[in-house]
């Protein structure tokens, strides 16, 4: 593209870095910051700047958390005894939006994929091992992507905490809620087949 | 969404603000950010900040500009006699890419739009027509969107115009090139038919 502004270009640059937008998005985003009132654009970049240097991690589940431990770990009506394993901070958002769950987090900050050179070293695994050695924990759920990347995950960590002497789950796998069966893949159908419920079980 | 920092959710906030960017989105580029170094994020906040803040308009022809004057208005090897009317500085940028136009433009930052509350007042249509009772203009090309917006700003541009000596004329319709027949609108298809050139002059 030609642009006829070097900040223009910058800041076009700067937002095409961004995932999933693209050249000609970018410029949208930007053009739209122009038109937008100088305390306002102040207001997004100060943000964005604030987020990045004063963001911190829960110092045990490594949520991010603007306290050294966070809310979920603090506090005294959840359940400690009860830890779920789960990708980044998004997979905690959705398993606190359903309401079913009480325990706490264990946030790995990705999975495991020898094709991206991430490794158990960069995840919070030890830090996991950790916990599990030192408290008092009755159960691990694996809350995991159903990739290859989520199962081989899941599978390294079954290794390393199957010598703690604690129950380890993962989260069901089926057919969606409000799912037809025409749309739902084989391997799926096929396991949610071998793996199938008592019906009784199914209503709770 | 139950978010675990004020921070990550003030920055979330403001890119949802953003058009086209929804919650999901938003979070979804904070957190890209937030696995990126702190030197990246601040270099994508002072882009945005400086963009606002030190971004220039040309004072001739209104387009975004590094100085006071822009680049395309200050070379000699352009024909100034000639003006492309457009909506904003994208529209530039789509024309320079072409490599098909050698005269200078007017950005009149929007087009007119009751329902938008945009009226000629809001835009650069007064100084449009400064330069036309300076200088020497040949001809004036209005190249707008093919919308109601777009035929209303042209409408009420041409009554503003026409007390000057000037040519004025819009950019071609008609069916794009590489356009299959079958998929082209009603309107545009039966226009081209009306508005059809002998074939001597398409070849050119």
């Amino acid at each position: 593209m030609n642009f006829s502004s070097k900040l223009l270009e910058e800041a076009v640059a700067e937002f095409a870095k961004l995932p999933g937008v693209g050249q000609k998005t970018a410029l949208r985003l930007v053009l739209h910051l122009l038109n937008r009132d100088v305390e306002e654009v102040q207001k997004f970049s100060s943000a964005v700047s604030r987020l990045r240097n004063e963001i911190q991690f829960c110092q045990t589940c490594h949520n991010i958390s603007d306290t050294a431990i966070c809310e979920i770990c603090a506090s005294p009506r959840r359940d400690h005894g009860l830890i779920c394993v789960v990708e980044d901070t998004r997979d905690v958002m959705a398993i606190e939006n359903t309401n079913q769950y009480n325990g706490v987090y264990h946030v790995l900050g990705g999975l495991i994929s020898p094709m991206d050179g991430i490794g158990p070293s960069d995840l919070q695994v030890d830090s996991l091992v950790e916990r599990l050695k030192e408290n008092n924990i009755k159960e691990i759920i694996f809350a995991l992507s159903a990739t290859m990347e989520g199962d081989t995950t899941i599978f390294y960590l079954h290794k390393r905490l199957k010598q703690f002497n604690i129950n380890i789950s993962t989260i069901a796998r089926g057919i969606a809620f409000g799912g037809e069966l025409e749309y739902v893949d084989e391997i799926t159908l096929g396991r949610s087949i071998v793996t199938r419920v008592p019906y009784e079980n199914s209503l709770s």
